[in-house]
C-alpha cells in the first residue's frame, strides 16, 4: 500500500484549521475511500473545537469519527499548561519572551506523543497503516512534538510492529500556514466551522498565539496580488 | 542527573512480579528519595492487579500513586486483543502457534507506546527524568513493544523535549523472570500481593501463558541448587 493514496486513512482532527483543510483533501482531492477521523476531549480550555471537528466529519462523510474523552491528558498535566490549567493564563502572542517562543506555557506536555500513540492504536486495530497528522511546523512559536525530527522517531518505533505497521504522514509539515489555507480555499473548506482560539471563549480573543497566527495566515493567504 | 541513582523517578506499575520488584528495588536498594507510581485501568480483563499494584505502592511509601483510567485504551482496540475484548478467549500458552507467538492474542494495540506517553507526560508534570519501566525482553512469547529496540527508539524521541528530557529506564530488559525474583526474594517482596494471571478470575487459572510464565520463574528462581 502506498501513502500516497491509501485505501483507509486515519486522520486526527481537531476542528482547527490545518486539521479540517487535511480531512477535506483527503476525502475531496485523494478521494481515500475509508477514511476514519478520531478528536480528543483531553481538558482542553477550547474543547469547543471538538463541535467544529463534529460538523466537518459529518459534511466529509468519513466512514467513522470517534470522540475519545481522555480528561487525564490534563490531570496528568497540571501545572504544566495553560491549554489544560485554570490557573494558569493564556498568554498573548506579545508576552511571550523569545525563551518561550521554542516551548511556550500553552505546551502540554507530552500531549503529541499520548493523542498519536491513542490514533495509532485505533488505525491498527482498524487495519489502517496511514495517520493523517496536520502538524505544520513552521508556526510562530515552537513544540518539539511538532517537527520532522518528533515525526520520524516515532515513525522508526511504530515501524517496529509486527503485524500492522503504522505510519504517521504529515503533508504540512513543512508547508506555511497561508498555504494551507490556499489549498483549502481551492477544495472549498468551510473556515466559518473551524476553531483556532485557545481561550475557548463564546468568540475568538484575537490576541492569544493561536488566533494572531490565524489572522496572520488568513490575510496572507487572501491578500490580493500587488501587480 | 545520572539515571542510575537520580533524586525523583516515576515508575509504571501494574501491579504483576517484575514492575513490583523493580519498585522495591529503586525504594530499598537505590533509595531514591522522591518515588511517584502510576497506574493503568484500561479496560484490561485482569484489573485486579490495580489493586495489588495499590498494596504495593503504600507499602512502599511512594511520594504519590496515580490510578488513571483509560477506558478509551481498552475501546479503541476492541476486536483487536484477547486481554480487553470480551468475546475474545485468552489461549493458553498451549494454544499459542509459533507464529502467534511473536504477536500473540494478548497482545494490546500499541499499548505500551500510550502508557509510556502517559508515564512521561506525568513525570515531565512533576519535572521528573527517569521513568521506570519493568519491561523483560526474554519471555515465552512476544511483543515488540517490550524490545530493547522499542525502548531505544521511544527514548531516542522523547530526547527532543527542549525542557525536561524524560528517559524510560528498563534495568530487567534483558535479564530472565527468574532473575528479577530472585532479587525480588533478597529485598524482601511480598509476592502474594502482586497478580500475574490474564483471566482476572477469583484465583489465578495456571493455564494462560502469563500464569504459566509466572509458575516457571518462581520454580526455577526458588529451586535448590542440585550440589
Amino acid at each position: 500500500m502506498s501513502v500516497e493514496r491509501p485505501e483507509k486513512a486515519v486522520v486526527l482532527l481537531s476542528g482547527g484549521v490545518d486539521s479540517t483543510t487535511l480531512l477535506v483533501y483527503l476525502s475531496s482531492r485523494l478521494r481515500i475511500p475509508e477514511i476514519r477521523a478520531i478528536s480528543f476531549r483531553y481538558g482542553q480550555k477550547h474543547v469547543c473545537e471538538v463541535a467544529m471537528a463534529e460538523w466537518q466529519a459529518q459534511e466529509a462523510g468519513v466512514k467513522e469519527h470517534r470522540i475519545v474523552d481522555v480528561p487525564h491528558v490534563g490531570a496528568l498535566t497540571q501545572g504544566g499548561s495553560a491549554l489544560t490549567d485554570p490557573s494558569i493564563e493564556i498568554p498573548t502572542l506579545q508576552q511571550l519572551s523569545d525563551a518561550e517562543k521554542t516551548q511556550p506555557p500553552t505546551y502540554v506536555p507530552n500531549r503529541n506523543m499520548m493523542l498519536l500513540s491513542m490514533a495509532a492504536a485505533y488505525a491498527e486495530s482498524t487495519q489502517t497503516e496511514a495517520v493523517y497528522y496536520g502538524a505544520q511546523a513552521q508556526d510562530e512559536y515552537g513544540y518539539w512534538d511538532c517537527t520532522t525530527d518528533f515525526l520520524e522517531r516515532m515513525n522508526s518505533t511504530l515501524a517496529l510492529n509486527r503485524k500492522v505497521a503504522v505510519r504517521v504522514v504529515a503533508p504540512f509539515m513543512s508547508w506555511r500556514k497561508a498555504d494551507i489555507i490556499r489549498l483549502g480555499d481551492e477544495l472549498g473548506v468551510d473556515y466559518a466551522h473551524t476553531w483556532t482560539c485557545y481561550r475557548g471563549g463564546d468568540q475568538s480573543c484575537g490576541t492569544c498565539p493561536s488566533c494572531v497566527e490565524r489572522e496572520r495566515a488568513f490575510v496572507e493567504a487572501r491578500r490580493e496580488p500587488t501587480i
